[in-house]
């Protein structure tokens, strides 16, 4: 998996060059480098962000640094938390501000482990990610910038990218060779300018925008809590910051406006006037301003993400966003985190080249979904504000819900907008992956009736109690971020199930199957400790039965194959708000028949891959065979029924 | 507060001096430290702990080490967590063992945010302890033990503690003089001799132990959870550790036995046999042993815990435990807590000195509840094993059920026994600063009819939401361990208690009031973002209405004193599946009219101290000043209705 036993410490030899050590190269390189390869990491900057930048982590965010061990070591810097945002306009005289309502930044119709957004300096987050990858023995090396590279599958098939770096002062050069390059150096990306990949602004309008961060006296009551506030004098987003520190956005030039100039600037004092301005009839004062910047924006979409599948554009590099939407670090996690687990499958020999495609396909399609939902919102808000009953009836509702109420215009968008501020919204759809309900399919037992798990969408949370050590967990993150699939069997009733969850094992047993056919070369050595990877490591295996703690002895009610994932059996036995009226909660939020069950696929990346019935005989082994076929690169056995 | 300014950092001066750095030291030490003390810290011991001793933190101490700022670096290393506790005991035939049954160590009924118990191994915590206060510039000088004290007020009354110390290898000495001595060197403390304070054997039986820390591969299903297990080849108990490891405790002689001899002992081989055997008809083979030790131990405890209130015991000095019971440490932590906060409220000019009486009869009588109820409980389980049916209708009632059902021996004692081991259980009896239902106070607001709050008992549990940011927060958390008595000010309905809120402000404001007589001496000189001790260093003030978030502008219902603890304003709008029909949950789970409102007054230690309704005039703040005359410094004015 990392360069072959030849090749030394010092070889020029990579899997692969990662430009940039903002949020998407880090969590690209501190997922690739845990999984075991060789990266070269460098950024043009000599130390990591001091002060200022992105600093709003999503719901869905949370989670993921959750799934890779590192959220404590975020929240013990006592970031501020979002959980709800307030809007602020002119009162009738126009003199004065007041609020005008409040919305929850994450309302309950979000299943959100974290319903709030987290708001911390983006130096704390790279600091995290810089610690992990030391540990794996990665070090980002600054102040290094690339220079020129090339790509030629013919020239060299193992390694076919050629890349030139050199230190930013010129005074060394390093050439090296590598399986993949990826740019995460922000908008003005030399990787994508080099490409000559170009980038469309869907939004026409453009903004000058003045942040400012720092501790603040104030009588506003509202300062810990995220505020759109218009007036008179013009318009500011207020957002909490950790240790007091406050955040300003203001609004300096629009190319709407008649006098639009791109280079229209802002004194730290002019900003500060007008902070008091509109702020106006409570009080502002500065104690201390810790970073104060102006820049020009524009809401914008690479026309690519890859050309080839070796040279890969990611983050800022290929799409850029209204500080507004608070959705830049995190669309950039999102990137990473899909390149990084398709460049494993390919890698590791599970899955074929083409599945790389899907990076482009996915991740270009959700960051034109969010524009264009940008856009939209905007345009709704335009025309008048939410009513109060409009904005309860849209924040009581839960989930499951969704389907049974009327809903106006207004409610629909301010769903949407949540969904995707919360990060829950990121949908992929339809393609080898993720399997809908419409996926031509051969076996019947795809997408079974009922079932909630939507594919391309984020797997469920639900909350599970595990066998061994009564432990109450949240199952969607019992498997960390291994970079394997996550098969989650949902096995009902144990007396109803015994015979499918056995012919299950004998199918994933039998050596033509997905998971006989990818047995890790190392079994015989691997450590009976090995909690989520014994046989392979392209799948971890979850058994959730519908059963209370007590009456599941895993010696005797679960398969030996599914039994080797000791720490990976569960009873749904809580009690869950969602689901108040049901037995087996977990069962029931997936839409899941407590009485028979059923496996949900999900890929590395937590996303919904297909939902597979759960039956005696051939039928599930078969069902999963023919969706792991899709992609895989061995051809995979019927079993007859 | 620390030594007077003419006092150079090499002063021979200290407020207090600390012998030993286990539990009880670390924990007195750090709350000292954190409030402003000066303090010699020795342990005869070169390093902190490195293998072995205490790991079980009860509920309760986590909930006290989160309210330190220390519970995220404990839980960082994945520390194992102890829900259910399941006993084993030979099937008909006597040759095997079976599970007889399972039970949840911290069952429903008590209301505990964290129900388990972690597992870590002491070193871990000590150095939390060890790191915290080396950022107050407090270090451990080792290894140092104490060869000399005496204590004589007349002789000196600012420093009456004279201490002489020597480095254990004999090549130095220092004399220093303190206000304090602590003794927790463990059960063979010098102090504690040296005093001449004897131990009383409550239990008559000793028992010899072996303990082993390692590493297992083992067939036994439940080597994850607490194990009590009996066989006809002895008993053992296992108890799951973090990183794999599993610590297993075996009785190796008791006094008991025909054959008893203290000095009996068994080798790591013998015991490893044992295990072997009674696990009988699962396998153990050991990977690797980390700490293996035999020690005897009675239970006991010391007759005084300090003879003048200038030199005090705590933990082991004063108290020993059987392993079984999981209490060392935690006890030791409550020992320290205790004395820490009655130190500070002294030396701080607050209490008078009396209050320093309170540490033994409180701690004392605590320990002996435990040790006595140890007794009760292994007498009631010798006769015969509890039923399923009495686990099962203990472990699900609330305690809310407490008084409504009739409840047989056995439920009666496991709630108990489950209520101590927890952590919740613990009480102090009425005293000067615990004003029980019966106490002879004038006012009769004291303890308003309905209080589910016990005094001398912790504060309960609740979710609210805070004003300023929206935040869903743990209400018990809010306040840091400051050493401040935590006022919490519940203000039911605003519309029914506007006057009675302004009464109140008026009355704290007022010169004569327990809280105007104790205003910081550098007030003017507080910060504006000092959240919790913006007036006294001996009160936060909470104020939580029952009411929706929205409802409250703190600017126009809250009075000023009150509103100045801004981030202390909450709203008691949070469903708790506990009381699922009522509107304002954290009102009703601590029996307060949810338009009337009472006031908790909580000691610096979290438990609850008097309870006081909220009433229009001049009633409550006299009847909070006569509960705060009641030990503290000054005269305190009455003011009439």
């Amino acid at each position: 998996m990392t360069a072959n036993g030849t090749q030394s410490a010092e070889s020029p030899f990579y899997d692969i060059v990662i430009v940039g050590a903002g949020p998407v190269g880090l969590m690209l390189s501190t997922c690739l480098a845990r999984w075991g390869y060789r990266i070269k990491h460098i950024d043009n900057r000599s130390e990591p962000t001091s002060t200022g930048r992105a600093d709003g982590i999503q719901p869905r965010s949370l989670d993921l640094l959750r799934n890779m061990g590192l959220k404590a070591r975020l929240m013990a810097h006592q970031p501020a938390r979002v959980y709800e945002v307030a809007f602020w306009n002119p009162d009738t005289s126009g003199k004065d501000i007041v609020r005008t309502g409040t919305w929850a930044s994450c309302p309950k119709f979000v299943d959100a482990r974290y319903p709030f957004t987290t708001l911390l300096h983006q130096g704390y987050i790279e600091r995290a990610f810089i610690d992990d990858l030391e540990k794996h023995c990665v070090q980002i090396q600054r102040p290094w910038t690339i220079t020129d590279f090339k790509s030629d599958e013919k020239d060299n098939p193992a390694y076919p990218v050629y890349v030139e770096l050199k230190h930013v002062d010129g005074t060394a050069t390093e050439t090296v060779r590598s399986k993949y390059l990826f740019g995460g150096e922000g908008a003005r990306s030399f990787v994508r300018q080099h490409l000559r990949i170009g980038m469309r602004h869907v939004d026409p309008i453009e903004h000058v925008w003045g942040v400012m961060d720092g501790v603040v006296k104030t009588d506003f009551p509202d300062i810990k809590m995220k505020c759109t506030i218009h007036s008179q004098y013009g318009s500011i987003m207020v957002i909490p910051r950790e240790q007091n520190m406050v955040r300003l956005y203001i609004q300096i030039a629009s190319s709407n406006e008649s006098d639009w100039d791109p280079k229209k600037t802002a004194t730290q004092e002019q900003v500060q006037d007008s902070a008091k301005k509109i702020l106006n009839p409570y009080s502002i004062e500065w104690e201390r301003v810790e970073w104060y910047s102006v820049y020009p924006i524009g809401q914008g979409i690479s026309d690519r993400y890859s050309l080839d599948q070796r040279v890969f554009l990611g983050g800022d590099a290929c799409h850029t966003h209204s500080p507004k939407a608070g959705q830049g670090m995190n669309t950039a996690f999102l990137d990473a985190l899909n390149l990084a687990w398709k460049i494993h499958v390919v890698e590791g020999g599970f899955a074929r080249r083409d599945i790389l495609k899907t990076y482009e396909s996915e991740r270009k399609g959700v960051a034109e979904d969010l524009l264009d939902f940008d856009n939209r919102y905007a345009k709704l808000f335009s025309q008048r504000s939410p009513a109060v009953n409009e904005i309860e009836a849209a924040s009581s509702e839960v989930s499951s819900d969704r389907e049974c109420k009327k809903e106006d215009e207004f409610i629909q968008v301010f769903k949407e907008s949540c969904e995707f501020t919360s990060g829950y919204g990121v949908a992929y759809g339809p393609n080898e992956v993720n399997w809908s309900q419409s996926h031509q399919a051969k076996s019947s037992l795809l997408h079974p009736q009922g079932t909630i798990l939507r594919t391309g969408y984020i797997f469920i949370n639900s909350d599970v109690t595990r066998v061994v050590d009564a432990n109450v967990v949240h199952l969607e993150q019992e498997i960390p971020l291994n970079g394997s699939f996550r098969i989650f069997i949902f096995a009902g009733n144990p007396f109803s199930t015994k015979t499918a969850l056995q012919d299950l094992a004998d199918g994933l047993s039998s050596e033509g199957s997905f998971y006989g056919s990818y047995i890790r070369s190392d079994i015989d050595a691997v450590s009976h400790h090995e909690r989520h990877n014994p046989h392979s490591l392209f799948f971890t295996l979850c058994t959730i039965f519908a059963a209370k703690r007590t009456q599941i002895e895993i010696s005797r009610d679960v398969p030996g194959l599914l039994a080797r994932y000791r720490d990976h059996v569960y009873t749904d036995d809580r009690w869950d708000w969602r689901v108040p009226n049901v037995r087996a909660s977990a069962h029931a939020k997936m839409g899941f028949n407590e009485e028979r069950g059923a496996i949900a696929v999900v890929r590395p990346d937590g996303h919904v891959g297909a939902v597979v019935g759960l039956a005696k005989g051939s039928g599930t082994i078969n069902a999963l065979n023919e969706y792991f076929s899709a992609f895989c690169t061995k051809k995979l056995a019927v079993v007859s029924t």
